[in-house]
């Protein structure tokens, strides 16, 4: 099949970035977060192409949340300084990018994985810190400990990390950027134990509320979705995904091409351009209410579907199209996905 | 790597298949709906090697959501009678199929997606009613004059298809039957009007209530899930990820390595093997609060998720392992992923 020039060439679904769109948002973010000041998370858009924009804007560290995501960001030439912000039991796979000479950096939480990183050949770890979100981390008083043991084993120590995931969906500014602060003062306290230049932690939701880290972890906000969109961030929604009614049912709701195989569900239903409403999704279908007042959708047309999370969403593409108006301008892998 | 052996040598998280699960679920499905009075459903599990058991259990028709999944059927040789319960607006791939020598039927529900069939160069179609599930097919008084229409334009009309997907999933059985019979009333009125040999509908939920379609499409029945199980049907789960606890808190939570990007999230949380309870996945994580009783969790332990809902938790997935015991017998690629 030829190269598809325009959108509505493309078979669906498909997932489309908006360039202009894309570039803004990761203007708006390097403007205030120049260099190193952030850590782009990979896991949002698993997309060497788009890292590479976001290298070009001046991050050359970037987070990953798995080991594919370390091996492929490698594998693209974009391996400067990568931290796995996760710990992991079997390092091996790390430890042979190491060999090869990638920097790679691993979060550590417990004498286990330090055992692991060790193990695995990983030279460089952070000391992750449990700060507030019942997740991985260690308790805040045991990050020092942690530290000299891993020092003992030979390991460099660069710092800490410590992800405040409960408080970065907070809808009321005021109070998410208390329980930033709230977050920070714990993991600032364990950084003083630990040592090392690193302090990494934020996202998306506290990009410009979270000034105590170091570097942020963000990711969504280069693509975002419905949910990070209501808290009325600067970053724009260059994700969506184009789909075909393929049913109308003059009992009002008609049917396109965009189920749940093509949607990370657990923040709930997609939203729809245009003022449809979503009804259900099943496998393989969108089933909607259209909007009032708009010509009533006929088979063949299009419409653009807005995921509620990005980061499962886009797992489950192998490519995304890259839209500058109505004209295709590129094809991007998303080339990170699996284990 | 070499090839694993054991259970434990896999890396995680791994979608993994039990052998003789499988085996007997595919048996009691063919001893009560044998030959071609079963349409498997490749939706349930994209994967060909499974297909092929089936196919080999006597099912030599089936059925497919995507033009993707007809494409992978035919190149792997199981195009016999491919049946895609979907509708399409660019039926030229499915056309080209037809060319070479594949069998493809194709749900139509409206002239235009009748016209793309006989575009596209599908020469043999289904008329897709609707039966009380508010997603595609045509109103059951539409039926006659589509089949009409579609048989003037050239096309072979082989019956209907409908899908009772707002019964099947009904916990008592009798209030089920009943909607079941009532759907199925109203798919053989339209078959009437439609003539042919098929009437194609039902799911694993209505494997042995709907006696009226001549074929029944279901396929989760062959790996299940922990929705369908709450149904009480002969089948036994046969699928799980194995996950590895990678994160362990003394306050009453340990981390494992199967979170959202492994799991299809719409029908809610996962289960866990061993009664630990799900306090809530993230993108790389399932939390959980260890079972009472048991020996507290600790990190390198392995442990066994079962998802909620079987199709989009297959659809993240490269490859499923297949399990006899603690012995990994096969490796099986999820080849049917994509559109």
């Amino acid at each position: 099949m030829p190269f598809p020039r325009r959108l509505e060439q493309l078979q669906t679904p498909a997932l489309i970035i908006d360039a202009r769109l894309l570039e803004a948002n990761l203007r708006t973010m390097a403007d205030h977060l120049p260099g190193d000041h952030l850590r782009p998370h990979v896991k949002a858009h698993k997309c060497t192409e788009l890292a590479r924009r976001q290298y070009e804007a001046g991050h050359h560290g970037f987070t990953c949340a798995t080991i594919r995501e370390v091996e492929g960001m490698a594998a693209a030439g974009l391996g400067d300084d990568l931290l796995l912000a996760n710990e992991v039991v079997d390092a091996s796979r790390l430890g042979r990018l190491v060999e090869s000479g990638t920097r790679v950096t691993l979060a550590v939480d417990s004498e286990a994985t330090i055992d692991a990183a060790r193990a695995g050949g990983v030279r460089e770890v952070l000391i992750d810190v449990n700060v507030g979100l019942p997740r991985c981390g260690c308790a805040p008083g045991a990050a020092g400990p942690l530290a000299e043991r891993a020092r003992r084993a030979g390991l460099e120590v660069r710092g800490v990390m410590g992800y405040e995931g409960h408080a970065v969906g907070i809808e009321d500014r005021e109070e998410r950027a208390d329980k930033v602060a709230e977050s920070m003062q714990i993991l600032a306290g364990a950084h003083e134990d630990v040592g090392g230049p690193i302090c990494s932690g934020g996202g998306t939701g506290s990009w410009d509320l979270n000034t105590a880290a170091t570097e942020i972890q963000a990711g969504s906000y280069a693509l975002m979705d419905t949910a990070y969109a209501a808290l009325g961030l600067p970053f724009a929604t260059a994700l969506s995904i184009v789909a075909t009614v393929i049913s109308v049912n003059g009992d009002g709701w008609a049917v396109a091409d965009c189920g749940l195989k093509a949607l990370g569900m657990d923040h709930g239903d997609p939203s729809m351009v245009g003022g449809h409403a979503v009804l259900y999704c099943s496998d393989e279908h969108v089933v909607f209410t259209p909007a009032e007042g708009a010509p009533y959708p006929v088979v063949g047309d299009r419409v653009g579907v807005l995921p509620a999370h990005i980061d499962p969403t886009v797992a489950y593409h192998e490519v995304a199209w890259v839209r500058d108006g109505d004209d295709i301008v590129d094809r991007w892998a998303i080339d990170l996905r699996g284990w």
